[in-house]
């Protein structure tokens, strides 16, 4: 198992970001970790963090800031740490790559060099949910901010294959992201998509429109929605976790005395089991390889998961599934 | 001050409908309520609750449903509660209409009837959201899934103007909702608007994109978005919020015992505070005439506010600044 890590991808790369490799690597004996970017800033880290055989650099001498636009910066720096992770892969050299760097950046590299599964129309990004049932996929989550139905439909059969091998739920439950249960609520591109499921072979699984109240209620197993909404729904999620988070230390915690330490370890479970950012990353599905993005802000922590997260995926064979399921179950021709 | 309340609309209309508004005309000596519906249902609602001066009933004979499909419903049911809640504004024989019933069918059922504002070109719904900072507005949250980034650019405008009135900030600022910080990023209605308020009289106001996370940090006063996504925001708060106040009972309060007691107490506080099902409803801006849209789940409780909130409205003067500010500062004609 070989998976390329953007070390210059990140919030405060490259430090956390070599300090989780070497993390991964001592817990994994079968993981290799190509680290890419600037090897004059990777090396000393290494030293300090611990080298190992496991670890190799792959120098480049650009990146791509956390704020540049992505097709901007993909062009003028043919050299970027993205780009290179991403020829890895094309040229089968490593399994996986991980990056947490510029979403859109990652997301654009990987499309700039076709990088697409067979019968993938466009990847997408699925970022796995807490709900009251249990985990559930939201997809996607910002690779694809202007999709059309057929692209959603795909969603639906990948998310839906990533939940049964990854989630472990036999028939998984699909549900369309709307502003209403009602089949003719939304948008065109909301309606079409409704309609699209219903003449699917996908049919049985289609549990119709959900609402955004309905998500961490745990309604079903997949939520498919376009990149734009997506994007806002896990953000949005991660901003109300952590205000209420700040307003029940301050009120809840602020009412107690004797008790306040037990309280205390409590929240704090809660919230290191729910943190946002804590999370091993979201997988860029429809992808011939495996993609993990993580968090801009992601820590060594954040890191190690996403990397060992990238291997249980490419362990787990969820593309020979997709290009089959796709194959076998495309999207109706007329689509509304 | 005289108010339209559609008493058949809501999950359990119409009698926390009919004792919300007999609390409220017993808390406001200046307020009528004139309940629109079925007289035989209400009447007896009446006698129980107690029957007011203050209180009239409209009697029709028809109710649209709450999963009903707007457009079709209001044709085909012209005697309907809604259709004539907004009749009654329409001919100025009330200054509000309030109701909890189908958001869409309240909305098709004022632009009908062209209850518009002067300059307005497209009504939208404003909801108050909690934030670290006091709380701020989002609009829209569901009148206008599919709007121009002039409607947008409006919203900024008429929530801006809310902002000032309502909640009291002198100048406030204005974000659009994104999926990045960078100008560039988002599709192309997030760009377009992005361009419009860059090269507009708001520019001062405008401090650019803002992300799903920054909504609840409280980093503008008003945040601009289209309907879908405004509605998803909305609901996805109120599914986050559902979802960890009950993980918080479980593992926070199950872990304590003799201070348990306290800490339920500041929990049921905080959610009492933030309960988003409480609220007394949001505004429809841009109508001629104060609408309220409340939650389909609404008790009594949160009726009576509505109608408390329509009032503070009438009396607040919101609209002639609305119909001043949008002719003095209107969009800049190119628009991208």
């Amino acid at each position: 198992m070989r998976i390329a890590l953007d070390a210059m991808g990140g919030d405060h790369a490259p430090a956390p970001i070599v300090a989780g490799a070497v993390q991964a690597v001592a817990a994994d004996p079968d993981l290799e970790v190509v680290l890419v970017g600037d090897q004059a800033k990777i090396e000393p880290l290494l030293s300090n963090e611990g080298a190992s055989a496991r670890l190799d650099i792959f120098h480049c001498t650009q990146a791509i800031g956390m704020d540049e636009t992505p097709v901007v910066g993909l062009r003028k720096k043919p050299d970027n740490s993205i780009s290179r992770s991403w020829q890895l892969l094309a040229e089968h050299k490593v399994d996986a790559v991980v990056g947490a760097g510029n979403t859109g950046a990652m997301v654009a590299g990987g499309l700039r060099l076709r990088c697409f599964l067979k019968n993938v129309k466009r990847p997408g990004i699925a970022a796995v949910m807490p709900t009251l049932r249990g985990p559930c996929v939201l997809i996607d989550v910002g690779a694809n901010v202007a999709p059309k139905p057929e692209h959603l439909y795909q969603y639906g059969t990948m998310g839906s294959i990533f939940a049964r091998r990854i989630l472990g739920r036999e028939k998984p439950t699909i549900g369309l992201m709307n502003i209403g249960s009602e089949e003719a609520k939304g948008h065109e591109l909301a309606k079409k998509t409704h309609n699209l499921f219903e003449a699917s072979p996908l049919k049985e699984q289609f549990i119709g429109n959900v609402e955004g109240r309905d998500i961490h209620k745990g309604v079903c197993d997949v939520i498919v929605t376009d990149g734009f909404v997506g994007n806002v729904i896990l953000k949005v999620s991660e901003g109300v976790f952590d205000f209420l988070m700040k307003m029940t230390a301050k009120e809840v915690l602020g009412a107690l005395q004797a008790e306040k330490g037990l309280a205390e370890k409590a929240m704090q479970n809660l919230v290191s089991r729910y943190d946002y950012s804590a999370y091993g990353g979201a997988p860029l599905l429809g992808i011939d390889g495996i993609c993990i993005i993580c968090h801009g802000s992601s820590g060594d922590r954040a890191i190690k998961n996403a990397l060992a997260v990238a291997s249980k995926y490419v362990r787990a064979g969820l593309n020979e599934t997709i290009v089959q399921e796709l194959e076998t179950t495309p999207a109706p021709t007329a689509s509304a």
